[in-house]
């Protein structure tokens, strides 16, 4: 038997960041699905079906991992599943706390899951989808942010060059 | 003679951490009003005469604490009432930075008025208003969060189940 | 030769907190480049050429400090203008951290530009033109925040009296 | 009848931020004890007997303060007065968390006593004792940190000039 | 093939804090080492076959957890059990960053090696080992923070009543 | 004319962190003095003549750095030196901290001196020469983290291996 996580987010869209988490997950558990929110209070860039294909096509290959979408609650996701470890990256220090926040707010929820914090590689910790939308909107070249797949995305949807 | 004191705030809706909080007040400080904010620049998810039922029905029962609304700035509301003390709560660090930031500009505006800050229970340290309408609103039983009069009309005015 | 440095922000509107840091940028380095962002993600309450104005208006007359604005990525326009160095001000952890992303973004968008970080005085340092629009919309004397000619564009800008 | 209150300390030396925070708790309550912690797991510069004469002088003349020492637990100290508000200032983020932890710990310890926070002045809100020692030690000019008659004490102590 | 994690710390002594994260560890994780450190910059309290004793008496009959110690480096000792997940609670801030510093020194030292967080339940997340020796000396009362038997140890190692 | 600055510390020792620093200031200022401080609170493990020796070993031969030592207060060198921009790195949030209040403690002394802060490479963000000190006292292969010529003296000082 085998420990399963799940790892869930938005991904609006996938960045070398999440991707680099993910490998860390697939290292540290046996089995990691990532969690594609439907709902978010966030507007998305990106509709579930193309953030779901983006995750896949860029951690698609790698052999304990698996994506999926979900909507609602992670919890109520995680039970029906029967995986009680959910993943979260830690960046910086008020992403810290949100985490927290949504974390311990989860375990009210549900005392029966636990969040577990995983690390990005440094280079890394200061990439947020967000951060990314922005400065592509003004034709910064994204290609150190994003694999080419999604920057590729990222220039049709937005109608940018580079 | 006692010592009043203000405790503002947009109450959207009223958490077990706010009922904390007035109740920590309540023992520190001879009087206390609980001031809901008409006029925030948040669009708030009920009116400020839900906010102030609301609270009412979760605080109106300790004995130096009166529930009231104010227009306009909190130091406005101060000086017309004579009472010099503001009380805040401090849950997390994005917290306590932006508190300070508005306990420094009304300090700025009315030299007179001094802020004091109150740590609500562990227990409560995690909740917020915000993360309580999000999670409600995808069907989460926030009967911990919030007392079941705010939980009732939460889902009414949400059009949620639980 | 002189060690050239741009100061980029929305200044929207400029306020004491960014005069002393334009004072203390034209005191390190041997001239300073005040640049106006004009395409922000941020809906500004001020034009561009309103902005540029105001900041021309409070700062224009200390000897070695220009007003410009741009458009597009700063790295660009730093590049363009053959500048290797921008300047930040640092007032609170939240702001750091902000701060350090943007900057971390921007080296990697370019590595030959260096992002230092000055900080205002103490008295400053809990000034944000957000702020200061959310109290000034309420009425509140604002002229302790910024100069008189950015408190005056305000008033008629937001319809207040003071 | 007035609201008491205990501002508890090392105050080793105490500083100008100490005597703004004196002042905003005397402002705020009805009668305000300063108390001298004389056991501290610090090693302090300064005997009891040296740190209360130090508070006396500077802060004795303010009508409704007074200046004690006492010795074990403050909550001790506190239930022995049957005082119930114990003041602590807070003046950056590590600040915050550690004065948040020894609130909590109280708390715990008598959960019938509670710590309120005050904000000194911006202008003060960097002063520390320890620091003030260490840059005294290396000879600095520090009248603009503490009162001329603590700073002739730390230049008699530490045998330095100015 | 299970999971296994190895929890390591100084336990100095071990508090309901760290019993909490091992109760957690132990849910999230096949098998749990709780490793104490026996070679730690900082002095400690208890030696270390003391610090062993008082895990074991309170976490040793869980099913999945074994209580050991380690000499020098716990990257070292985590390749010699065939371990790759290390366990590290998050307190709060200034933990989280002390905690991320020394998990990327960690990365740095073994790249196999993943360490992931747990986060402790509100009620203990402000205890600390350094504060519990600190109130003990001054006779508190500290039932509440830690299990009988340790404050037994406690009391008879620093002479104190309670 | 040229723009000089100061980078003072205690290089004790000197890690790849500290070196990326100085390359970072060489290309934003026209001069840079490296200088190591004598007398620090801190008890440092190499001497001042050992600190000095390493920084010129591994910067010695940038152009347009020179490295020196100082004792006292680095305002009254940066006087003698007639230089007014101080340069400190910017590592995490504690570290913002203790170097924003170390700062305007010197700002407060002598307000002609500005500190200017930089960020080092994300790689570097989390090295500390205390750290390092600590994991090459338990025998851990340091030379990642500082140049070579440094972790061979750090052998010999320690009497450790690796």
């Amino acid at each position: 038997m085998g420990r399963s996580a799940i790892y869930p987010g938005s991904f609006d869209p996938v960045t070398y960041g999440h991707i680099d988490l993910i490998k860390r997950a697939a290292h540290a558990f046996d089995d990691v699905v990532v969690a594609v929110a439907e709902s978010t209070h966030k507007n998305t860039l990106f509709n579930t079906q193309e953030r779901v294909e983006m995750v896949k096509e860029v951690a698609g290959d790698i052999g304990n991992v698996r994506v999926e979408s979900f909507d609602g609650l992670v919890i109520d996701y995680a039970r029906a599943k029967k995986i009680n470890v959910l993943i979260r990256g830690l960046r910086m220090i008020s992403d810290f706390e949100y985490e927290l926040q949504m974390a311990l707010t989860n375990r009210r929820l549900d005392g029966n899951i636990e969040t577990v914090f995983l690390m990005p590689s440094e280079g890394y910790s200061f990439l947020s989808s967000k951060l990314i939308k922005e400065v592509a909107l003004l034709d910064a070249d994204i290609t150190s942010f994003v694999p080419d797949s999604v920057a590729k995305r990222l220039r049709e949807k937005l109608g940018t060059k580079k």
